[in-house]
């Protein structure tokens, strides 16, 4: 049986999640965190709904996956997010001992290897799943914004 | 008229946040921002309590401001922190665009400089404020926990 929960199936999850973000007007960033091909947490950026800049949809996710795990450690997790992480974001799946990572759009100028930020040595990290996609609608945003 | 609003005097107030972590078995980290010489928020490490990885002093303090001031940037406002910043925190503080950062205790290993992180160019940094202090209770800390 072919399997369907492929990298591009979870980050096209991430991505509806980025699709509402952009509706409310917030930078159009998703993130999904999955274990054993279960989707265990959602969510979007919400720094503009929120007045709160640590709203990044990455922090939102790993709290609420520690939350459902029931314990503060993301082993044998993957996060699926639309955008390179920041160095916060960076900096919180490195605490978080995150076993996997798979990013869509690059951020060159605020993304964590950028900013120099470092991931937990135990975390492996794919670049460039669905980049197309992620970044047009990072790149609509802008473009709406101006 | 003397000022009595020193470095020292909020990072006293920062240092009892870290002392009620302690208490709680949490690792002592307290954070304390200020406006005016007024205190808006005051925190402390919640990371074991929460189970959340993102729950540092630093993190809760921009949150509250945040709350308090209405918006998301903490301009005109100082972080007294007792123990550095780690990247996660420091790149909180790096959206923030705060003004100005005071730091107790070095952090070597898990430090945003030694991790790699940056600040805002907007953000001034001092180091070493009740430096003994902040350390001090630290290493009580490992110390029990051993």
């Amino acid at each position: 049986m072919e399997n369907i929960f492929t990298d591009e199936y979870f980050m096209k999850k991430a991505l509806l999640e980025a699709e509402t973000a952009f509706e409310q007007g917030e930078i159009p960033v998703g993130a999904i965190i999955v274990v054993d091909n279960r989707i265990i947490a959602r969510s979007h950026n919400l720094t503009e709904m929120l007045n709160d800049v640590t709203a990044h949809a990455e922090m939102q996710a790993i709290t609420a996956s520690a939350n459902f795990l029931g314990g503060k450690y993301l082993k044998g997790c993957t996060l699926y997010v639309t955008l390179e992480p920041c160095q916060m974001c960076a900096g919180a799946l490195y605490w978080s001992q995150i076993s996997k990572i798979v990013c869509g759009a690059t951020d060159e100028h605020r993304g964590f290897r950028a900013m120099g930020g470092k991931l937990h040595p135990k975390t492996e990290i794919v670049y460039g799943v669905m980049e197309q996609e992620c970044s047009s609608l990072m790149k609509a945003f802008f473009k709406k914004k101006r």
